[in-house]
């Protein structure tokens, strides 16, 4: 049976891989008096005289939503809310088992930016955090802006946020390795969506000085055509000198690619034209901008992939449920600049400096201390 | 410890009554590879293809929203989205633990009409049924009936029609023990909101001829000043003389009286003046609009409550997890008046004639054949 065989044999067996569980069980007479009417009654009255109380009585005190519209899912494009589910079931998944975080998958049916916005401030109070997801750029940028105007609770698009904070522990400890700098590194991201933004803000916010971005129609400036407002933006605080020209262009003297976008649009002769000991990050999935062993050979030091199948996988796993478990458990209101960057660092610091090497720059998603680790830098900035 | 107490205690311990599981548990990279990406893009690609595939491969099959706007919380009255959450979720928790269906408590931060129209439709993706809890009349009317317009999934206001059930399904049993008919027995319901409503009606469709509605301003005619628009409806096809008065003047010659409404507001006179072996539903909680045993020792033969700790409560939790664990299981895409109908006489019919009497008309909440037998009822209407 082929792995997409038993992935479709197992989600007709599972039916749904969440399910919603009853932590209080309702056996008699007095358990329903306790648990429904009239006993219900108390914990809701004090919490119409102090909303806080709702931490303290209800599952808001540790349950996200993960929201998607279905207008970009992961490899499959906009393919609409309910075909998105399983996505969205499969966060929830890990959600619960890395970080022992409830999460409830909420598929809208609309792509409008302002029902959206809207729907999500409706459903808030059952949730401590709002966790978006698969939201196609620009869109997904004013999304969550607005949710974060709008609501006390932490929003956080994953595919943004998750992806940046893990990309930069991997370049924190894959710099260790290589002896680069952020003062002087001079960083390519490749790809202008939502993780490519978010990447690149926070390697700026992090330090790195020498940040271009490029997309399919080359190096982004203030000179290209056809940029959203996010990318106008973007284009204000990167490509210093401004440079034009092609990704291959691009790269020329760069110490560190950072790719979102294509399957193997990154050549040999590319890799070559880069500093020493350049670093790739090739995250195209599930075909990277750069296969491994053929960055290597051009001169590659250190290589990243989204893939399980070669070393230094960058994965959100290790982030978002230990982002989640910390906010809910600090009452974070928000999941700041500051949380992100000690995140990336509690994340890199988890590779010891004697098992640090360039085929090993980032913990195992499966690794138990991640959670934990990540859930106290985030608690420790509230 | 008082019961008050006590409720509050267990509501901090359990820091929310429901949690969600996973199904599909993660251990090891291949388990990430078969619930998660890649292998996740097979059903999301069949939904997206077939969106009926979403009832084989996800938790739409089994899962309902239950949904509320705080405005009409059982009891309390308007206290608002999050302060009704307690409740939600004990609902939450009754579904899964009668009837094995997931249920996910959403409460709506607006009371707007179109609002919460719009925002229901775009949750409804990830649900099965939606389950509409403790929203004010007469709003609960249009957004129910504009819900099933716009939804091909079961909308099923449980206020209404759950009490309605469990009603009707009282009354057919109270009849065989007094001997009284559907063709002539004399019904006054009083209380004009959304269980009233659905009562009436639905005693209107099993066969009842002489139904009148009555409001603290007594009866509700044709001539009756402020009725809303569901009650303008409702006064064309109950009190048939056309009475007017208070309802003390309805009950007079009366054989059923239901009420949905205020403690003590049925005196021993009135039920006097009803006629003989008359049956109450009193149903005001937690104090009913007469007591049991007063109304008894003024002529009433059978009597019923909402409370457990009197002879035959009105519980709706006989009614709606089989109802929506049938409606699932059976792929309905409504909840019809028939299977309203043919639910509340399951229900009627688990209490066999030897056993019945007037203190024991209706089956008790914990008897384990209920979900089956009503969802059953049904699945055979689909």
């Amino acid at each position: 049976m082929t792995n997409s065989e038993k992935a479709l044999k197992m989600h007709e067996e599972w039916h749904g891989k969440i399910e919603t569980c009853a932590k209080s069980h309702v056996n008699s007479r007095e358990d329903l008096a306790i648990a429904y009417t009239p006993g219900v009654a108390e914990p809701c009255k004090v919490i119409a005289r102090d909303p806080e109380a709702a931490y303290t009585y209800t599952m808001k005190s540790n349950t996200v939503a993960v929201v998607s519209d279905g207008s970009a899912v992961l490899g499959l494009g906009n393919i609409g809310a309910l075909a998105a589910m399983p996505v969205m079931e499969g966060k929830a998944v890990l959600f619960k088992e890395f970080g022992g975080v409830n999460a409830v998958p909420i598929c809208l049916d609309t792509q409008d930016t302002e029902e959206i916005i809207k729907s999500v401030v409706n459903i808030a109070p059952a949730f401590g955090g709002i966790n978006l997801e698969d939201i196609s750029a620009p869109r997904c940028f004013e999304i969550e802006e607005r949710l974060k105007e709008l609501l006390d609770i932490p929003v956080f698009h994953d595919d943004q946020h998750g992806t940046a904070i893990v990309v930069l522990a991997g370049i924190i400890n894959a710099m260790k390795v290589t002896g680069k700098d952020k003062e002087s590194a001079k960083v390519v991201v490749n790809g202008a969506g939502s993780a490519g933004v978010a990447i690149t803000k926070l390697l700026l916010t992090y330090g790195f000085k020498d940040v271009t971005m490029c997309d399919i129609s080359g190096i982004l400036g203030k000179g290209s055509q056809n940029l959203n407002w996010m990318q106008q933006k973007m284009v204000e605080v990167t490509n210093l000198e401004q440079k034009t020209g092609t990704l291959a262009d691009a790269l020329k003297g760069a110490d560190i690619f950072v790719g979102v976008s294509a399957p193997n649009i990154v050549t040999q002769d590319m890799v070559a034209s880069m500093n020493k000991d350049a670093i790739l990050f090739a995250m195209a999935n599930p075909v990277p901008e750069i296969m491994p062993d053929i960055a290597k050979a051009a001169g590659a030091k250190v290589v990243g992939t989204g893939r399980s199948d070669f070393p230094n996988q960058v994965n959100n796993v290790v982030a978002f449920p230990g982002i989640f478990k910390g906010a809910l458990e600090g009452r974070a209101t928000a999941i700041t600049e500051e949380m992100k960057l000690a995140t990336a660092k509690a994340i890199a610091g988890l590779v010891p400096d004697e098992e640090l090497n360039e085929n090993n720059i980032l913990p195992e998603a499966f690794d138990p201390r991640v959670a934990d680790v990540v859930s106290r830098a985030v608690k420790e900035l509230i």
